[in-house]
């Protein structure tokens, strides 16, 4: 390992067979081609990466690939959600098939979260399932998306319809890589490491509002708060890892956030995913209080926390306008997380007390939805 | 059950969580409104299907549905190969979500293969995988495509090399479906049917001599050769369920029959699969005699049943120029059974004891190949 070793975390995501490692720490870049090497010592490799994370990272991966015997090519798809289609896809299964990858081989999904996506959904249906490798690049890649083996792409309907559960062989996640994020896409994969305690670690979140510092300026103390929400993930995900139950806990702040996504188009220069999730997690905060769940002290709390951090938490900061409540509902009946045509929302009882809720009115969530947009 | 339930065979595929039940009689497609309802009570369902099953069979599935109380809509694609491609996964997939199908409704796979690997896949990949049930209604499908959970889409790179392994809750086979199919249809069907006694089931290969005529009548000893398909195939898919072994074994005959699919273009006007498999069988075993494998009386013996049966057994009954041999070996390397290079045979020491050859030498296959073309 490299100098800065006692720098690293491991976590183990445990499951059954599919189990793997969680490497976390600074430099892993320059490390990864030995970590490849030991896992699958024959594997030729395709790198699926973006342009932009090629321009700034290429290099080094492919150093530190070459340094240890792997033969490997690279697929570029173009930066962006709008990537996460069929047709590319079809562009990586077949840029797969071109380099002759056999079973047994490897997919290196190297990027942020639409790499990841994309490339383990390809991997996913190449010869009816290839290994695939997460070197996640965006932090909010590292806390979420590498972990858990959702895979997918988007579909006309809706984001993330189309896909499949495809655990990697392994996540190898380099802090020093973030330093290379704009504050906006930091700031918004903050908020994913909040909603960890928001789940159920109210330890961590208080931990959280002392280190705030130490995160955002790269510290120590990042590599500890990823590790920790790698670990929170792979908690949840080992209980139930096709979402049948409990990790629907991981939308917390998800169905009204993707809500405000559809209703901006998912237009990226207006609202990114992240802050959707701080927006939408004060929301889930605000109607627990309204349903007489949760009290207003922690509702202030955890606005006050995310605001710090420079997220917004009110839809009213989103710039241009929005459509009226009733669009909102509509997008929210529309997310898969729904049931046979009931509401299922993530509410709160307190600081990270969250739990499933099945049966939310959908007139409280309308009449909540007209209040916060007429204030 | 109807009156001809002393008929029907249950078969259950032993795979833990993913384990079901094949039904396997007379007028069962009668009984599949009520075989559905029982398993899943609440689920919508769309069936998946091409307009020449529907034209056939499509009015009594529809009409079972109803009368189980189920709601249900239907998609329609091109009959033939050419609709297991990703354009029609993206069509079929955009067609369950305009349904807004939820998890925990059904697609029913009403149809031969094609639309069972398709359908089955469209199912795998539909929000990360939603449930789904095959009526096949070939003899192909409902002896091997149908059961074990292989899924899938051709790429201009070859055949099934895009797909999912994806268990269907229940396979519903109805012999009486097989009435309305051409007598070359039933034949290559056949071909698959005989591959599971040439495996490792000599006694079943004994029965299969005795009972062609009551098998090829569709008369009781059909739902008996049918139902020990299943069975094979099920003892198979139990061991090794995503083809890490033996259940490569399923591919006997499969290596030849695809080189021989590729080197007429998948021209089904020149060769169906069953066809392909039928002269790859015995090819399979003349090769394994020439390796001092198998004894002749075994080659000839497999050579005869087949031809008894009325299927081809040698590349020349094929219409039409076929490449030299150097160009079947070029098909053979090709094919996925190919690892690291090496070629990979499904052999046989005698008759039901076949087994998996990992190293197979090329210029052996080749001199087999140009001595064969020329006789």
């Amino acid at each position: 390992m490299n100098t800065s070793s006692q720098l690293c975390k491991l976590i183990n995501v445990d499951l059954g067979e599919r189990s793997y490692d969680i490497h976390i720490g600074r430099g892993l870049l320059q490390e990864a081609g030995k970590l490849i090497s030991n896992l699958a010592p024959k594997a030729r490799c395709v790198v699926v990466s973006d342009e932009n994370v090629l321009k700034a990272h290429g290099e080094t991966l492919g150093e530190s690939l070459t340094q240890a015997g792997i033969e490997f090519s690279t697929l570029a798809v173009p930066a962006g959600e709008k990537s996460k289609s069929m047709e590319m896809l079809n562009s990586v299964v077949e840029g797969l098939l071109d380099a002759k990858m056999e079973r047994g081989d490897l997919v290196i999904a190297f990027g942020g979260g639409v790499v990841g996506d994309l490339a383990g959904f390809a991997a996913a249906v190449t010869r009816r399932g290839m290994d695939f490798i997460q070197i996640p690049t965006s932090l909010l890649a590292q806390v979420d998306s590498s972990v858990g083996g959702k895979t997918g792409i988007n579909s006309p309907h809706g984001k993330n319809l189309i896909g499949a559960f495809h655990q990697p062989l392994m996540v190898i996640a380099d802090t020093d890589v973030l330093k290379t994020l704009s504050d906006r896409e930091f700031k918004a994969g903050y908020a994913e490491i909040a909603k960890y305690g928001l789940i159920n670690r109210p330890d961590f979140f208080d931990w959280l509002e002392k280190n705030r510092d130490g995160i955002f300026s790269n510290g120590a103390a990042l590599i500890e708060a990823v590790a920790t929400s790698c670990q929170c993930k792979a908690d949840v995900v080992k209980e139930d890892e096709k979402e049948n139950g409990i990790r629907a806990l991981l939308n917390l702040g998800h169905t009204f956030g993707h809500a405000l996504e559809g209703a901006t188009q998912y237009d990226s220069a207006r609202l990114v995913h992240g802050e959707g999730v701080a927006i939408g997690m004060v929301l889930a905060h605000q109607f627990s209080n309204r349903m007489n769940l949760c009290d207003m002290d922690t509702v202030n709390r955890v606005e006050a926390h995310l605001k710090a951090c420079g997220l917004p938490t009110h839809p009213n900061e989103i710039p241009g306008q929005l459509p009226p409540a009733e669009k909102l509902l509509d997008f929210i009946a529309q997310d898969k997380k729904v049931s046979r045509g009931k509401l299922n929302f993530i509410l709160t009882k307190g600081l990270g007390q969250s739990y499933i809720a099945n049966d939310v009115p959908s007139s409280e969530v309308l009449s909540f939805l007209k209040e916060t947009l007429e204030t």
